[in-house]
């Protein structure tokens, strides 16, 4: 009886089922992920035994994102370049860091929301872990050009930070520069955005409008889900200008890792982050796409695949989390004052 | 039998509440104002019938402030300088705007908390009105360095935000920079931060501790109170440098307005907005109050004075509103690109 139920459901719905299906199956063997939508599903893969998730530390870490005293100048923060406003990015070609200096490779800010999810951290995937990512823009000099003492005397002179990261950490914690990199982490690793792609993917076959499959169709016979998988759609190393030079490849002069592999942003929200590629040098989504596909993949996409791709990426554009701007712990007489030089 | 039950309840408490009367009576009468209790007296303050206070413009104006698309390089909002995690200010001697250049003058970028109190706007007073104040910042220069075109065209640029603008102001409302700093300054409106000082003027005798107390009476009776009245505890135009030279005069040169003038600070959270003065030279509160005795009071307060008037800011530090923090719409191919020079 059970079995009959089922199989006079089935014949209903037959057509539109089985197509959703179909495609469903091929983005899934093309390698496409959803978020979890358990929450204990999506702990195992942002969670880190070294470095728990818990509610204090995400308040701690958010804190910190948002405090420009992180930087030299006390004028940049995390959030400056990555910001949670934005997509998570800047809207800017080069980031801009210290001093009004842009980043020496010309080089774009990945958004954070996501990274969780991407297997390599900075274009050149040299970590892979949001925790080592954190330390680096801190301490680079033409970000927020703060010294390791500098970021450890300014925490440690304020009596609220330093209270928090005992409570969490235990009394006898020693505040360093990674302790505090660890925190900003897991704030990060809380800022996922799932989308309607994402029900899409758990099943639900009318997540999706019949362009936007139309779009993922092309996406994955064209093999742009070659490099763009995973959860992030992207976040691993892939070798860059496979198939043709890069129209703006000279601009910084970014040559990827020594072996010349390059990290795959993620698609997500991707609407939101313009401008594109690692020098951020193209502002239209459909030119990327075009360039993308002679550059990495050697094919000339037609018009109507480009719009056809750029429509499906409408359903990467996900719910960011809600969250309450910090009120941040004053400074006290001891707090080493901003230098703008 | 009402009035006896008056009499025996006042009779058991006669000492404190007499004292404390006394200093709220004190303080009352020196012009110090408690900002109201009641939305309904605190709405006849902060609102203006020439551009209402409505949930909807709140929304939208805090969408504005924190855009750094109001800047010409995407990279400065309203929050960089009057950052709202920050008590409202940058921590900054000089603010520091487009292509990191300091404000000419060096000045100091006051606090947008409880601005709306001030009875004059900029260091030079040159508005009373927070929605003149904002279009000064977006177009000034050395800060936001946009031209009112650039601003315009961006936000009608973004649909979302035309359709936001429409729905509060009327489908005919053209969306110029008065309109966008008419927003923001709503917003700004309701940036107030009640305090325990606020409990205090309202009658609570407990709200102060004995100290802050005795640190509020040496504030009347060395008369810091004759500048620092009002709900702000300042906000008004003053002559500065009555009985003495500032120690830093010469660094910006600034010498207030035509008559010699200077908008006097708020006190409120003024123990986490250092560095004071308009120039901000200097960084210890203790040493700016002492200082600020000398040149416009002629008075030399001793060590103990001082800590007690300092003792007393600390009842001034409030309780900043809840601000989720927004999720701003996305630009399109037609919204003018960011410029870093």
């Amino acid at each position: 009886m059970k079995l009959l139920n089922s199989l006079v459901a089935v014949s209903c719905i037959t057509v539109s089922v089985f197509a959703a299906d179909a495609l469903i199956k091929q983005a899934k063997d093309a390698g496409l992920e959803p978020i979890p939508t358990k929450q204990k599903d999506l702990m195992k893969i942002i969670d880190s035994d070294s470095n728990k998730i818990t509610p204090a530390k995400v308040e701690l870490g958010k804190k910190l994102y948002f405090d420009p005293r992180l930087s030299k100048s006390n004028l940049i923060s995390c959030n400056t370049c990555h910001n949670l406003a934005l997509a998570g990015a800047d809207l800017v070609p080069a980031a801009i860091g210290h001093k009004w200096t842009a980043n020496p490779s010309h080089l774009n800010s990945p958004t954070v929301y996501n990274a969780v999810f991407a297997k390599s951290q900075f274009w050149d995937g040299r970590d892979p872990h949001l925790e080592a990512q954190a330390q680096g823009p801190i301490q680079a000099m033409p970000e927020m050009a703060a010294s390791k003492e500098l970021i450890e005397q300014r925490i440690n002179s304020i009596p609220e930070y330093v209270n928090e990261f005992k409570k969490i950490y235990g009394k006898e914690s020693k505040i360093d520069l990674k302790l505090v990199a660890d925190t900003i982490a897991v704030f990060e690793k809380t800022l996922t955005t799932p989308s309607r792609f994402d029900d899409y993917l758990n099943g639900n076959e009318k997540a999706l409008t019949k362009d936007e499959k139309e779009g993922l169709k092309v996406f994955i016979d064209k093999g742009c889900a070659t490099c763009h998988n995973g959860i992030a759609l992207g976040g691993t190393m892939q070798p860059f200008e496979v198939a043709g030079k890069y129209k703006h490849a000279e601009l910084g002069g970014f040559k990827g890792n020594k072996d010349g592999h390059i990290k795959v942003p993620t698609l997500r929200n991707i609407l939101e982050t313009a401008p594109y590629y690692h020098n951020g040098a193209i502002w239209d989504i459909k030119e990327a796409i075009a360039e993308m596909g002679k550059i990495q993949l050697g094919v000339e996409l037609n018009e109507k695949e480009v719009n056809a791709i750029a429509t499906f990426f409408n359903s990467l554009t996900g719910t960011k989390p809600k969250i309450e701007y910090p009120i941040l712990p004053a400074s006290t007489a001891a707090t080493p004052k901003p230098e703008a030089n």
